[in-house]
C-alpha cells in the first residue's frame, strides 16, 4: 500500500490540508478544531500508514516523538506481546516507543522514570507497583501524559486500561465448581498489585458464593522472584500433599511451571483434575490435552492505551481521566 | 545481600579507593591500570550488587548510562529472554537498556538508529539487518562504540556475538540422517540476514556430505511479515503433498506452527517422523512428545555482549574487535 500525503488525508476526510496539518502538530485543540474532525482524520491516517516526517514535526513542536514504556519484565509473554502491538500501533501514528523492564523493583522503576524524563519523551505508558506513587504524581505535576495499563495504582489521578480481573478469575472458578470440582486451589504470587489482588479476590467471592469453604492452605503464593526450582518443588508439595481438583494459576509462567510438575509426577488433566492459566500461552493451545486459559484482550488494551496516550498528546488542556476495563475472555480447551 | 560501597570493593579487590573510582569512572586506560585489575574489579563489582550512583556518574563524565539495544522484534521470545539478560547484566554494572524493534524493516532501523543518537546514548546494542549499512558505519566513525549480535553484517567492521548456527543446523541434520531419514524438509523464513543463511547452509552441506540429493521443493521460505494462518496453510501444503520423514523449523515461531499443522492433520511424532526446532521455547519442553530443539546460548550471548560492550565504553582507545562464535546446543528430546 502507497502511503498517503497530507493533501490525500485531506481529500479523504474532506477538510483542509491546514486542518490536517494542526492535527499531526499537536495544535488540534488550541485551533479549536472539534473532536468529531480530529476523530476522523486520525482514523485515516492510522489506516493510510501515513507516517509524519518526525525530524521536521520535531523541529516544528519541540517533541520527541517518543513514548516511553515501563513494563514488569519482557521475557514475559504477556508483556512482551503487548509491547510489540503498542510499537506497532504507534509507529504507524508516527511515534516510537521505548521499553524498559522494572523487574518489581522499586527503586528500578524509580530509575527509569528518571532516565525517560532525562531522555525528554513525550509521553509515559507504565504498568506501576506501589512505592512510585510520588514519581508519577511529579510527572503529571508537570504537565506529562501518563497511561497505566494491566494494573492500577488508586491513589493516582491518570487514565488506566485494563482486563476485568476479578470477573475472569470468578467465572474461572465458577466454571470449575459447575463441573462439580469442590477443592480448588489457587497458585499465585506474591507481588501486591491490583491485578494480582482481583484474581484472588475473585477466587474466594466465587467460593464463597458457592457455598465452598475458603482454605488457605490451597493457596499458594509464590515468591516473584525466585527460581523456577523453588516454584516447581512447592507447586509439587501442594499437588502431592493435599487433595485438589482444580487449579486456578494466576499466571502464564506460573501454568507453565505446574505443567512441568504433572509431567513429573504424571498426573493427568481430565475428568478428576482441571487447570486453568491466567494469560495465554502459546504452549497452552499446542499442550496435550489444550489448556483452558484467561484470554487478556491484549490487541484492545493496546489500542485503547494509544488512542488515550495521543489524545492526551494532542490536547492543550489535559482531558479527563478515563478508566477503561476491558472483559476478559474464559477459553475452555479440549 | 547487602550492596557493597567503594571502598569495600577496593578493600576485596586489594587496591585503592582512587583505581576503583577510576575503572567505574570509565578512566581505567587513561590512568593506565592494568587489564588484570580492571578485570577483577569489574568482577567483583558484577558480584557485589554494587551500583554506581548515576547521576553523580552522568555529572562527572557526560555519559548518559543507557545503552541502546534494536532487536528484530521483542514478540518473538528468543529476542525477549536475551533483552531480559542483557538488562539485568547491564543493570548490575549500572548502566539501562532502551529497546525497540526493527520488525525487519530498514527504514525502521534507520529511524530507531537516529532515536537513540538524539537520545545519546552512551552505547549501541544492535542485530543489524541488511540495508543499515551506512548508518553504522556513521555511529562508528563518531567514535560510539557499537556490538552486533546474534547476525553480522560482514562488511562492518565491528565486533559480534553469536552462536555457531552453520554446525548447529549441519548436527540437527546429522542427527535426523543418523536416525535413518532421507526425506528432510527445511522450514526457514525468507529475511536476507547471515544467521537464517547459515542455517540453510548447514542444511544443504549436510545433506550433500551425506549423498542425499538436495531437493529444493523440500524447502519452504516462509515470507516473514505474514499472517500465520497463511504460514498454517503453507506448511500443510508441504506435509500433505511430499513424502517427508523430518523438518528441521529454522526458528521457533515456525515451528510452533508447524506443531499447530500436525495437531490439525493428526501427524504424530515418532518414528517415522521426526523434527528439530531451531531456539528452544516454553512450548517445546511441555509438549507430548517433547520437541527436540537447538538451543541457542542465551545466556552466553548476554553475557559476552555487555563484556565487551563495556570494554569499549571503559576504554579511550577503541579496543581490536572481536568475533566471538558459541557453540549452539542439540537436545534430543524424548
Amino acid at each position: 500500500m502507497k502511503s498517503l500525503s497530507i493533501k490525500d488525508i485531506a481529500v479523504k476526510a474532506n477538510v483542509s490540508i491546514t486542518t490536517v496539518s494542526f492535527i499531526i502538530n499537536g495544535k488540534a485543540k488550541e485551533k479549536s478544531i472539534s473532536e468529531a474532525v480530529i476523530e476522523k482524520v486520525e482514523k485515516i491516517i492510522a489506516e493510510s500508514g501515513y507516517k509524519p516526517n518526525q525530524i521536521a514535526r520535531s523541529l516544528r513542536t519541540g517533541n520527541s516523538n517518543i513514548i516511553g514504556l515501563i513494563i514488569e519484565d519482557i521475557s514475559n509473554s504477556f508483556f512482551s506481546r503487548i509491547a510489540r502491538l503498542i510499537e506497532d500501533k504507534a509507529y504507524k501514528r508516527g511515534y516510537k516507543i521505548i521499553y524498559s523492564s522494572t523487574e518489581n523493583s522499586v527503586d528500578k522503576a524509580k530509575e527509569l522514570i528518571n532516565m525517560f524524563k532525562s531522555r525528554k519523551v513525550d509521553a509515559y505508558i507504565i504498568s506501576p507497583i506501589k512505592g512510585i506513587e510520588e514519581d508519577v504524581k511529579m510527572l503529571l505535576e508537570d504537565g506529562n501524559p501518563v497511561i497505566f495499563f494491566d494494573r492500577n495504582l488508586p491513589d493516582i489521578n491518570t487514565s488506566y486500561v485494563g482486563a476485568d480481573h476479578f470477573n475472569a478469575s470468578y467465572q474461572s472458578i465458577q466454571s470449575f465448581i459447575d463441573q462439580g470440582k469442590k477443592n480448588i486451589a489457587l497458585v499465585t504470587t506474591d507481588i501486591n498489585v491490583e491485578q494480582i489482588v482481583e484474581r484472588y479476590d475473585g477466587y474466594k467471592k466465587a467460593l464463597e458464593d458457592n457455598g465452598i469453604k475458603y482454605d488457605e492452605n490451597l493457596v499458594l503464593k509464590i515468591h516473584f522472584n525466585q527460581e523456577e526450582s523453588e516454584t516447581i518443588s512447592q507447586i509439587k508439595q501442594l499437588l502431592e500433599q493435599k487433595k485438589i481438583d482444580a487449579v486456578l494459576f494466576a499466571t502464564n509462567y506460573l501454568a507453565i511451571s505446574g505443567l512441568k510438575v504433572l509431567k513429573q509426577i504424571n498426573k493427568k488433566i481430565g475428568d478428576d483434575f482441571a487447570i486453568i492459566a491466567y494469560d495465554d500461552h502459546e504452549a497452552f493451545e499446542l499442550h496435550t490435552p489444550g489448556i483452558s486459559t484467561v484470554q487478556q484482550p491484549l490487541e484492545e488494551i493496546a489500542e485503547n492505551v494509544i488512542k488515550l496516550i495521543l489524545k492526551q498528546l494532542s490536547s492543550k488542556a489535559k482531558p479527563e481521566n478515563q478508566q477503561i476495563i476491558i472483559p476478559a475472555k474464559l477459553i475452555i480447551r479440549d
